[in-house]
């Protein structure tokens, strides 16, 4: 091997892909529309002591590719040094050929920390050592690190509950470039099948909005003054992690009785729960729809399968995985109702299990009427989402984006990361994008006019977000 | 570019891949044994003004597309003059890169108009004046279109109670080629969930076959006398499109209740109408056995699911999509039913989501036991149809058939089209057969004998459904 | 045609390919960890008389291909003479073009026959006469195809009641170097919804273990004490057919209302069986684990589908096809159930439906815990089975497998086979894993550096279900 893994046309498998990588992608900047980065973090512009810290401490595909692996669990979430769960992800990373880990492992380490070769036991003791000396150098902090991306924008993913201080600390920051927007994400307020949760919650809603939530009324009040917030602060979309959409009929006197019922103290059952969060999911996507707001709908994940892992570790630690239900029916009800009450936002819908990306691409092809003073493809498939955050997931989605819809006027890639070194996703992104379209153009299946193909992937990676979303960028 | 975009080898990657269809395919007549052509222009040899007459009129993929493009309704569907609307496809085109609609655009453009250019705004009013020149000449008359389509029959979709008048006027003018038969395609027959609506049909059927239809006995023997008349017109092909297959077990003595029950002015339930659905799709696959006809099952589309639009605009507008249900074990218990009875016609079965090709195709195998007189692959997984009508698409059907059945006795391509300008789709399909298959030869995965595989090309092309269908040809 | 059509590069289509399958693949011995070959054959070293004794009387896969061919029964499964039933296959063979029929037949014909030409009624007498030349020879016995294919050990599949007495002959046969082991099937054990059935294989079960069943608890030793009888001949494998995974609570109580209420003569009811089944594949889950074994789960098959044809020539005669239904709900609770007893075992699920492969390989993910002495990857998502046991089929496993887990870990190929001329099917899958690995490597997505690589596809032909399994080897 003379060239290094991670060289200028890694993934380029034509000529036509590399022009278009390298004249019309590689150079656009950043606008990450959906992360979960830790706000404080930016804030207070943390520094991270080593590659343990910044790479591996909250990861979660990398526990589960260390679990496959056969690693002991006190080595991957458990009291072994940060070094031993190091190596631990070393011993581990030769072992994930023809996983994107292998691929999103090199392209860190490449981006980031200029090592070149590949990682294993063999480079383990280099790398660290690199990292060590990098992460110690100023332009390492959470800020160096999104300017070193060329990140325009991003939107962190935040409760309606929360006060949003370092939003507005980070707002207040003129040595800040990089735009830091707080989205709407109440997944919270639906839970009304677990009373006791569902009250504290309410109660903060209420401290924190300073509305009284002892009414329906007050709660859709106090969640829509929390809106404005967001609003206020710049942002720009609310997001909903949804196992499936809610499919019920519920009257406000139906969800009056049920709020009451769960405010007195007594959980919902299943068929009232499925109510309460079909009447506050239009009431979200009313708000949404009355201040120009796009909605996120990631569906089809199935949490917390592990009930041992569940009860030591908590959530959101590699035990999750895709639900196989059937959507189509309730996404209908769904948007057509909100259509019907013109109501309708614009829509990315993140779906998981990719059998169903052609069936809810064509559902959400139904609603596209223009609105007046709204992009085009108003809503849209959203890009291929956590397990399908691969070559071949990104590929599927995007040609069932293409054969379904207008692949023009795509929103592109998010990292929907907790890491600050994941904005290399885009550049993966970006390279299977160029990739896929540029054999296109040496199959003939599209004109090799450089200059029209290439306009549609810039506006792909920057433009059209940042047309769409209507985020003010820095 | 130098040479234009659709070109002699468009979509032929490899040299075995434009053998094939140089040699074998390129010249082979078109059998369209599906669509939805209006006989009533054919047999008044009906000529068009405009492209937006022939070609934008009546095209909900068209509509869809221009929708996704943020369009306003009113240059779409609305009360916009034909130009305008013309232009609001020209602006649109360009946006359907790596869509079918771009391909489809450029071919009929190529094929029927000789314009080798790329259609936009920046075209659009060559395009146009192209059009009115060429739709002025005689040729371009329905009769023509499909003389320059080297079609030498086609079916079209007709409900029971249609008189049939334009096909006899087609079938008694000797100076048309071009054989037109009639589909018998009896859905609304089925709608017992709309007493009023049902009624209606039902009286209309009475007067069209001049039998009492006040009893269920009456009722068949009415649709009998239709399907009859269908067949002295030369029909060898029913049409059921289902959002699923009915499955309940429906006795005589059950159905005879229903149809009372709605008869005498009572909408029947849910579970009533699905057990009379099942009722009488064994009834037709009875009429069909019994005439030694060909069954044809479109199944899984959601249709309607825009409720605005469905009220302003009505169906068939671009607001359907594809469901996403269950529906292997329907399937078995419908054919093991017929089979049973040795009532088992022929089927092509249309499968609308490609989640479920593998299980359908693999159903339709347990039920392929020969009929004397009847051909091979009596049940087949017809061609992907409507929103997989992509490359996409095709080759996941192409490819689900070859590894569930035999590709040999493949029926091949259908329009479904309301376009005199669709038989391009032959001609796309052509193509990437001629491409999937000249690649395996390429890759050593067939053997490299033109004569043996070449052959099996031509006859999917035409000899194939010739055969299969028993349709008298022109 | 200058080189035949099987010839060394068969499927590799790339140099990197080519290395792999050459270097790293072909000459790696065989664990055929599954399959469904008759251990009294091996023990009294059977030979055939002709290809169609050893080459279609018992293929339902070949028996399928020729209905879709038009295929009279009579030539099927029928009363034709051999030979004849052996030109009826040899008119569907040049039909089976791009069916992986097409390439099991060339495979098996040139590997153990010696005949590189196409079959077809051309050749047909030809290759009969080599058939009936060959298989005269004595290294055409069983035991001879298994030396000829290198098979190092094989597992049976073996009912519980069955006394082993043709592995026991085996095992005391110093002159058969192959190992062959049983394998744990215990189906029938749980079908209470036919009580006769039940019942009779009770008191066969009680027979054999010599073990009194009129207990649930009697009836739950004597199935452990023929595990343990399974145990002490080297099985370390069960296996389970199943539709779906059984998803009940069902008490220890419960289930000995529903053992008592069958061994009374009263067969259970839907829900009573699903119940049944639930308790009972915990409690097999629960030897399995206590043994160290490994239990083969597979998922998705829909029998018997033709009525008509099951009431003439029973089960297994090519009338299934796969099922479309929901399993990861299921799937989960099984795996979780088990887990929180400390009693999951080593898992390897074969998925029917392609369209479920991710869902289950992403659930299987979230039990991958290290558990001592294990090996990495304890669960496992199988390789690509029975309708997708295809290029397209195994491509797809191997695709989900890598982007879900770890493919350096996967145990590769089995043939599931009835066949002594099967083990070609370990050569068509080393010939696809290598050019899957290989197309990689030319495109930049996995390094080249074959060392490495080669190393993966080296274990994954062999070393890892060695190591994985537990068998002893011969």
């Amino acid at each position: 091997m003379s060239a290094p893994f991670i060289h200028d046309d890694f993934m380029l498998q034509s000529q036509a892909a590399k022009e278009l990588y390298h004249h019309f992608a590689k150079d656009e900047p950043i606008l990450d529309f959906h992360n979960h980065l830790p706000p404080d973090e930016i804030a207070a512009n943390r520094k991270f002591e080593n590659l343990y810290d910044i790479w591996l401490a909250g990861d979660h595909y990398k526990w589960r590719g260390m679990r496959a692996n056969g690693i002991d669990e006190s080595r991957i979430t458990g009291d072994a040094s940060p070094r031993d769960k190091f190596d631990a992800w070393a011993e581990t990373v030769p072992h994930t050929l023809r996983n994107a880990l292998y691929h999103w492992t090199h392209l860190e380490l490449s981006r980031y920390f200029g090592f070149e070769g590949l990682f294993s036991t063999k480079t383990a003791s280099e790398v660290w050592e690199i990292g060590l000396e990098k992460l110690a150098q100023p332009e390492y902090s959470c800020r160096g690190l999104l300017e070193m991306s060329q990140v325009r924008a991003l939107c962190t993913t935040d409760d309606p509950t929360h006060s949003l201080e370092h939003h507005q600390a980070i707002a207040a920051d003129d040595s800040i470039d990089c735009r830091v927007y707080p989205t709407f994400r109440p997944d919270p307020a639906l839970w009304v099948d677990d009373a006791e949760h569902f009250n504290t919650y309410a109660d903060k809603l209420s401290e924190v909005s300073e509305v009284d939530c002892s009414t329906l009324g007050g709660y859709c009040d106090a969640l829509r003054s929390r809106h404005d917030f967001f609003h206020s602060l710049g942002g720009r979309l609310s997001d909903h992690g949804l196992h499936h959409l809610f499919d019920a009929d519920c009257s406000e006197e139906k969800a009056t009785a049920i709020f009451e019922k769960v405010r007195s103290g007594q959980s919902a059952d299943e068929a009232d729960a499925e109510a309460f969060g079909a009447y506050l999911m239009l009431f979200f996507g009313e708000l949404n729809a009355a201040r120009g707001w796009t909605m996120q709908l990631h569906i089809g994940a199935e949490r917390n399968n592990n009930q041992r892992l569940f009860e030591t570790l908590g959530r959101d630690i590699g035990c999750d995985s895709m639900a196989d239900i059937h959507h189509a029916g309730a996404l209908r009800r769904y948007l057509s109702t909100l259509d019907l009450r013109g109501h309708l936002p614009k829509v990315m819908l993140y779906n998981l299990n990719p059998k169903d990306n052609y069936a809810l691409a064509t559902m959400l092809g139904n609603f596209q009427q223009a609105k007046p003073g709204d992009p085009p493809s108003r809503l849209q498939l959203g890009t291929a989402w956590w397990f399908m955050d691969t070559k071949e997931g990104m590929e599927w989605q995007i040609n069932t984006f293409s054969n379904t819809s207008l692949l023009s006027h795509f929103n592109g890639m998010l990292t929907d990361s907790r890491s600050f070194l994941s904005f290399t996703r885009h550049e993966y992104f970006r390279r299977i994008l160029c990739n896929v379209i540029g054999t296109d153009i040496e199959n003939g299946e599209i004109p090799r006019d450089m200059e029209m193909v290439g306009d549609m992937v810039r506006r792909i990676c920057f433009q059209n977000p940042a047309e769409y979303f209507g985020l003010e960028l820095g």
